[in-house]
C-alpha cells in the first residue's frame, strides 16, 4: 500500500467506468480509508454493461455513485468507434492502428473536470482514476505528462486545490489485477469488452488484454467469454 | 489587433456566453480572420436571456453555434446563486463577501474541456474565451495562470495540440467595450444582468460594471434598465 496515499476518513472522488482497473481503484482508496463517492459517464458508448457494473457494485458497497450523462453531447466527441453504433468494433491487440478509431477525444480532461467538480461540491480533494501504463501510448489523455498537467489545473481552478491521483499509472493491466487478487477482489461486476452482448466477445483488444492480465496471473477470468481466443 | 493572433482563415472556436465579453472576443477573432464557430453551455442558468442573444447573433453571422446542454447534470456544480432558483441574485458590487455565492465550482475547466473536445472534432487549433482582468479576484478560473495551466493540459491531451486564447485576459470591461465600440458594434444583442426580466435590472453586480463600462467609455448601454442606479 502506498503511503503517498495515506489518510484517515478523508473524501475523495473516483472515476469509476465500471471496468477492471477503475473497480480496483475503488477498492484500494476505500482500503486506504478513504470515504469513496463515484462517478460514471454515459457518454453515448454502444453499451450500458459497464455503467450497470458500476451501479451494482457501488450499491453493494453502500457508496454514493453518481452517472453523469453526457449522452446528449457526445456528437461533441466526433466519431469514435465506442460512439458510433454505425462502425464495427476493431478486433485484434492494441497498438494496431485501426484501435485509434476508440479514442475519444480529449475525453479524460472532460470527465476529470467534471470529476473535479463533483469533488468540489463534496468538499474532496482528491479525486482518483484509472490510467494505466498500457494507455500511454494509444491513448494522449493516460500519460504522466497529462496527468501532471491537469494537477496544474486543478491546483487553480478553484479557491480549494483538488489533486488528481492516477495511482496505475505506471503499473500494467497485469500488475493492477495482481493488486486486486491480492485484495482478494471478485471480478464478475466489472466489465471489459467493446461490445455489449451477454457474453464477452474474447476478441476485441480490450478482451485480449484483459484475458492477458488474468492469464499473467495464473488467475480464472470469472466473466464468461464467446470465444475465448487463445493467449 | 494583436498580431500574435493572426491568421489566414484559420479555424476557431469561440465560448460564448451571449454576454458582452464573449461577444467582442467573436467578432474580434473574426476581425482576425478565424472561420469561427461559437460554442455556448447551458448549466442550469436561472434564465436563458444570454444563450437567447447568443443564438441570434450567430444566426445573424452564419456562424455554426452549438449548445451544450449540461443542465441534467448542474447538480454537479454544487449550491450556486446562478444556478439555483432558490436563492435571490445578491446586488451591488463585485468583491464584496456575497458575490462568492455567484462562482460555479470548476466551471471554465469544464466549459474549456468541452469546446476543446469540439475544436478537436472541427480541426480547429485554437479555443477563444472571454476571461478578463476583473475576474481575478472573484473566479479562480479566469487567472493568467490558470490560463497557462489549461494550455499546458490542451498541449497534451490529445495529439493534436490546441491552444487556448484569453485575448481580454489583462483588460478590463471597458477596455473591451472600447474595443467593441472600435469595431462599431452593437451591444443591443447581449445580456448581462443576472436576472433574466424583460428588461436588465439596473442593481445586480453584472448590470452596475456594465454600466460603468459604458460610462467610462462615454457611451450609451442600448439596453434597457428597469433601474438605471448612479454610477
Amino acid at each position: 500500500m502506498d503511503n503517498q496515499y495515506s489518510c484517515s476518513s478523508r473524501k475523495a472522488v473516483v472515476v469509476y467506468s465500471g471496468g477492471m482497473d477503475s473497480f480496483t481503484v475503488l477498492h484500494h482508496v476505500r482500503a486506504l480509508g478513504y470515504n469513496a463517492a463515484a462517478i460514471s459517464f454515459n457518454y453515448g458508448q454502444r453499451h450500458s454493461r459497464e455503467l450497470e457494473c458500476a451501479a451494482k457494485v457501488s450499491a453493494g458497497l453502500g457508496i454514493e455513485h453518481k452517472i453523469v450523462d453526457l449522452s446528449s453531447i457526445a456528437g461533441i466527441f466526433g466519431d469514435s468507434a465506442l460512439t458510433s453504433t454505425g462502425t464495427d468494433v476493431p478486433e485484434g491487440n492494441y497498438g494496431t492502428e485501426n484501435m485509434k478509431q476508440t479514442v475519444v477525444p480529449n475525453r479524460n480532461m472532460v470527465m476529470l473536470s467534471l470529476a473535479v467538480s463533483y469533488a468540489l461540491s463534496k468538499k474532496a480533494d482528491v479525486v482518483f482514476y484509472g490510467a494505466h501504463a498500457g494507455d500511454h501510448v494509444l491513448y494522449p489523455d493516460c500519460r504522466p505528462e497529462f496527468v501532471e498537467a491537469i494537477n496544474g489545473v486543478t491546483r487553480l481552478c478553484d479557491w480549494q486545490p483538488v489533486k488528481v491521483e492516477a495511482p496505475w499509472l505506471h503499473a500494467s493491466k497485469a500488475d493492477i489485477l495482481r493488486r486486486g487478487l491480492a485484495m482478494e477482489l471478485d471480478y464478475s461486476d466489472t466489465w471489459t469488452c467493446y461490445n455489449g452482448r451477454k457474453h464477452s466477445c474474447g476478441r476485441c483488444s480490450a478482451c485480449l488484454e484483459r484475458l492477458q492480465a488474468f492469464a499473467a496471473n495464473q488467475a480464472c477470468d470469472p466473466l464468461i467469454y464467446e470465444d475465448q481466443a487463445p493467449i
